[in-house]
């Protein structure tokens, strides 16, 4: 199985992001007329339309003391997302990613996941980390700008990079590879092992350092595999793969409450879903059951 | 050639983040003795020692009004960096990377690359981007919180996912390589097209969309290189292989003065550095160099 066929959840959006109108403002006036659609969000939950699908308005249905993000093009028509006074106003927690999933079409989700991550963005950067004055959406929604004259800050949505890494053990008798599992996770869940990527290092420094911390265990020739957005916060996950040739761990019991080796049978079980299997896996949207399947199927 | 045997510079620190320590506020001011060590930087430059190795100073040497980031575990000794309040009162210009290339070992440039970027994040991220409250530091550095009781929001440092990547024909009689020139490059310089990663798409769809939009051509197959943390101003770059089947070209003038195909041997010249090349190269310091000797020996 290759990589490229692996099923990404967010990824797949069909949406012309078409950057080059965020700089023309008098082009993006004018495409908010009756035509453009206006993403209908809960909060930042998708609201659903009769066919199961992002239930999209006009721009009519928008709030004027909202911002308006252009989202790109989608079918000829501009599409925009709001960004709700509430949702600066208040807390507004996002939705749980589990019920999305499998509720809304791939293609949706793309369209959605970089909606929300964009319009969370700009609820949770009001002001100028700079110099604490208010800010003003920009370019379509792609940016804000500090308003005080003395600074003028410019500001850009965030994307987080995260690793995500199956570690596999070299020498072992059948194909095996080390999950963990976090306090919070269902009983029985393992996963792979992730963390942000800091200033200072590389992909394949990250990886191994996460791994090192986490679990004990020093790893090597890491590769990339697959990337996903994630838009809880709005992170891109970066899965890789490394080796690791001593299976000793040593649990870092502040991150994790378990790590652990796998067998690939013991996997291609819980994949099965064998009650017997001795742990469960990762919902299909998160990218560590993706890296699974593409493990197993590697042989 | 392995990826990973190219020059990544700013890569290959052998500072030991220690980011247990982190959250041990006692462990902290226990590590800030006598031995501790202080990075000296000269606003966000890093300051040389005789032996042309960064400068290392004592906490004694730090302003009492500053910040203290812990950048982790060297040979034993606590090691800080400063954040000035010269460097949040006022604007700093960082260093131009040309001049630090070559001027300070790999180790020591990726110690000072990190620190950097950590160290310019605080001093543009004095308050909360929420409220507009004023931020604290906590956890070493490695955090600030806002101030205020109703907000409290936490703030992490920023990395910005960056993919640059070789667009290669297809099909050519020579491998051909697409490298565009941004106006502000030397005359003559090429180098590989380059975007921001945004909310919503993962480093394959992102690849792929800026070279739509920067040279109008549809790339397929990209596979991922190797990457690398560049502290101007906090990014890690996800440098990329892509392949396109139409060597024609839409560029887009707002971003590039220009692009162009070149061929193994043209780009084998300017590694040579022919002053009859039809181009000269990114400096080795650049992710992009760097691609370009693994494409070149590629064959």
């Amino acid at each position: 199985m290759k990589p490229s066929e692996l099923n990404i959840a967010f990824a797949g959006s069909r949406m012309d992001r078409a950057d080059r109108l965020r700089t023309d403002a008098s082009a993006l006036d004018a495409l908010k007329g009756p035509r453009a659609r206006l993403l209908l969000l809960d909060g930042l939950a998708p609201q659903l339309g009769d066919d199961g699908g992002l239930a999209w308005g006009s721009l009519a249905d928008a709030d004027p003391q909202g911002e308006l993000v252009f989202l790109g093009l989608l079918e000829g028509a501009a599409c925009f997302a709001e960004v709700k006074p509430a949702l600066w106003q208040g807390r507004v927690a996002g939705p749980n990613f589990r019920q999305l999933f499998g509720m809304i079409a791939p293609d949706d989700l793309a369209i959605y996941g970089g909606a929300k991550a964009l319009v969370d963005w700009h609820a949770r950067h009001r002001f100028c980390a700079r110099c604490g004055s208010p800010t003003m959406m920009t370019k379509g929604g792609w940016q804000r700008n500090c308003t005080a004259e003395a600074c003028k800050a410019e500001h850009f949505p965030r994307v987080d990079p995260v690793t995500i890494m199956l570690v596999e053990l070299a020498g072992a008798a059948e194909p095996t590879v080390l999950l963990g599992r976090q306090p919070m996770f269902p009983p029985g869940n393992y996963s792979a092992l992730a963390g942000f990527v800091e200033p200072g290092e590389t992909i394949e420094e990250a990886v191994a350092r996460e791994i090192e911390e986490e679990a004990g265990v020093r790893a090597r020739d890491v590769s990339y595999v697959a990337s996903q957005p994630w838009p809880f916060v709005s992170s891109l996950m970066i899965g890789c793969h490394a080796w690791a040739d001593d299976d000793a761990l040593t649990i870092d019991r502040n991150e994790l409450d378990d790590a652990r080796w796998f067998t690939r049978s013991e996997v291609m079980r819980a994949f099965a879903r064998d009650p017997e299997a001795p742990l469960q896996l990762p919902p299909a949207a998160a990218i560590a059951h993706q890296l699974l399947r593409w493990w197993v199927a590697r042989g």
